[in-house]
């Protein structure tokens, strides 16, 4: 495996790849992998000729008090991973080869971004697709892969690819969870073990939720009151959100027709943790 | 002269172009073309093995009351000169494939764009930052040429190159003028003979200001009193601005040390012109 540390060097290698018929697929990562980032390889791996993998754990999408500094990293242990994946390349930037002194722009999705995440964490999705924008003009893939988990970020991204034609096909693929259904996320390392165990009433609520719209019940009300219901009972729960939206728009719906979304964010004890779930009628 | 008109299909063209090995030069315009714009596309030629240029009059980049509507267009003249300069691919989208519905990314260069025009004109430089990275995108050029007698807008489009790491070379190329010393806009054909004359004050008040400079003169403000004197002359002419500025942040200065420029843009009649002169010891 190739290990690159410049953004000049990693797109000199990809023009290079590129100027040879290579098919790049390219998994963004903030490291500390997990289960769910090794699924989004393996489906780079089938879907490209070149895999390449970035590990940043990105300043400008974490936002004052946040956890930037305590983020965890573990960059042997991921190097070994992507190893075992057979990814190609690691790309692995210094946060000053990103950012160096007078940088000054950003790429702002303006809608989708604006409620769920967005709402709790101004400035994050900003953060998330100027970041973004750079390393696929970096790393120049053909294909890029995302996992649902983070559905709003998915959302945005496919936005911007398509706003900015960005020709570069964006893929979502769905939550990993853990065998008790606990979404996989690098931040489930901040769990003790007994958040951790409270923290399965979020998939349970959502798997509820799902429960009720499939026997029928339509009103986003009525079913969140069920969801909350279910969290509210873990004492170190706190709600940042709950709510059913459009899949396309994200914007929060009353009457689900068609297809909709579960979207939370919660808070068990310090850990911010995110799950969601599609309704859809089968 | 291939002439393209969707963003698919020139973004196919260009990377097919690109397997092939070829160097693809750019020159975006708003079309009306003048001999600004030719001498753009002389250089593309030089320095790419094919030469693309756009026409397309960006909604985005005029605000409201300003002239998108009345902004002149000859698409008939424009490919005849375009054929002439031996220009390979002529890429004239419509407004509705940029900007489909629901439309809602921008670029944003927070910094340089703050002064000069970007205090008169809110919103312009996103405009201009997000379309060129839009057509950056579908043409994917090796090198892209703008005229400095837009100097805020290429120092602009630099930065946004520069942060997003587009792996674009940005080419500026000296201002291009009238044989009485007028710099060369489409903007021009707005104004009617006597304004014609007067809008010579614009490049002879640079000159006088150069002038000063060369003999020793360091305070911005007495240049600026200079220039502003000669412009006020004239009966048709309102200042915008005229002010000196580092070359590469865009800040005003009060001394100059080593490089700088003097940027004017001032309404004669109802026509708005920019012209500027870069101030630099011999």
């Amino acid at each position: 495996m190739e290990i690159i540390a410049t953004a000049k060097e990693m797109q000199r290698r990809s023009e290079q790849l590129r100027l040879e018929g290579k098919k790049i697929a390219f998994v963004p990562t903030m490291g500390y992998l997990h289960k769910g980032h090794l699924t989004l390889m393996h489906e780079g791996k089938k879907r490209g000729d070149v895999l390449i993998v970035s590990i940043f754990v990105n300043p400008t999408q974490f936002g004052p008090g946040e956890d930037y500094e305590r983020y965890p990293r573990d960059m042997k242990r991921d190097l070994a991973l992507l190893k075992g994946v057979g990814v190609d390349i690691c790309f692995t930037p210094p946060s000053q080869d990103m950012y160096p002194d007078g940088f000054q722009t950003c790429v702002e999705v303006e809608q989708v971004t604006k409620n769920l995440c967005g709402t709790s964490r101004p400035g994050h999705f900003r953060g998330v697709t100027t970041v973004v924008a750079k390393l696929f003009n970096i790393v120049k893939p053909h294909l890029a892969i995302f996992g649902e988990k983070d559905y709003q970020q998915l959302i945005a991204i496919k936005q911007m690819a398509r706003d900015l034609n960005m020709d570069i096909e964006v893929i979502g693929i769905p939550t990993i969870r853990e065998s008790d259904g606990l979404a996989m996320s690098s931040r489930n390392t901040y769990l003790t073990a007994k958040e951790r165990k409270e923290a399965l009433s979020l998939y349970r609520s959502l798997l509820k939720g799902k429960e009720l719209f499939l026997q029928g019940q339509r009103s986003a009300a009525k079913i969140l009151t069920e969801i909350t219901g279910i969290i509210k009972e873990q004492k170190s729960a706190t709600i940042d959100y709950v709510k059913i939206c459009d899949v396309h728009t994200l914007e929060d719906i009353e009457e689900i027709k068609g297809e909709a979304i579960i979207a939370l964010a919660v808070k068990i004890g310090k850990t911010r943790l995110l799950d969601n779930i599609i309704l859809k009628e089968e």
